[in-house]
């Protein structure tokens, strides 16, 4: 990351570090609150927090790399598994 | 800007340049567009080009700096002039 000049007043700096996006859609909110669980098991065991937005049927999930850098072999890791956790079991 | 790898099938590799940020509130769709064709006015002027995005009554603009680079000195005098030019005249 550059650094930044401060910004004027009543601006706000905006800098967000690349990540991996993707967004998961459900049939029910029963089945959205499954993935979360599946997905919290999976973040414990990884020690990899994405940031997690939800609705009833639907999961977005923003997989950031570590200390600001992109997303890498790590994080890519994480997406296929987080992924394959959404697949209709 | 560092280098990515290609994100997983189905992810979306989300990287975006350091911007600043401020949202303008207008009492009226008219006002709205007069601060529109102003902006555009001070865009040409200037040569910089920010994002737009805009209501009936709002107009949120990004500023982004040149070549991904953090917003820079003539980013900010910009923003000071596209400030200048929501004020109720």
């Amino acid at each position: 990351m550059s650094a930044t000049l401060p910004p004027p007043e009543g601006w706000k700096s905006v800098q967000q570090p690349p990540s991996l996006f993707r967004r998961f859609e459900f049939a029910s909110y029963g089945e959205t609150r499954a993935y979360l669980d599946r997905l919290a098991a999976l973040s414990e065991e990884t020690g990899l927090y994405p940031d997690l937005g939800f609705g009833p049927t639907h999961v977005n999930v923003t997989v950031y790399g570590a200390d600001g850098k992109a997303p890498g072999a790590r994080e890519i890791e994480f997406a296929g598994k987080a992924a394959a956790l959404a697949l209709p079991g």
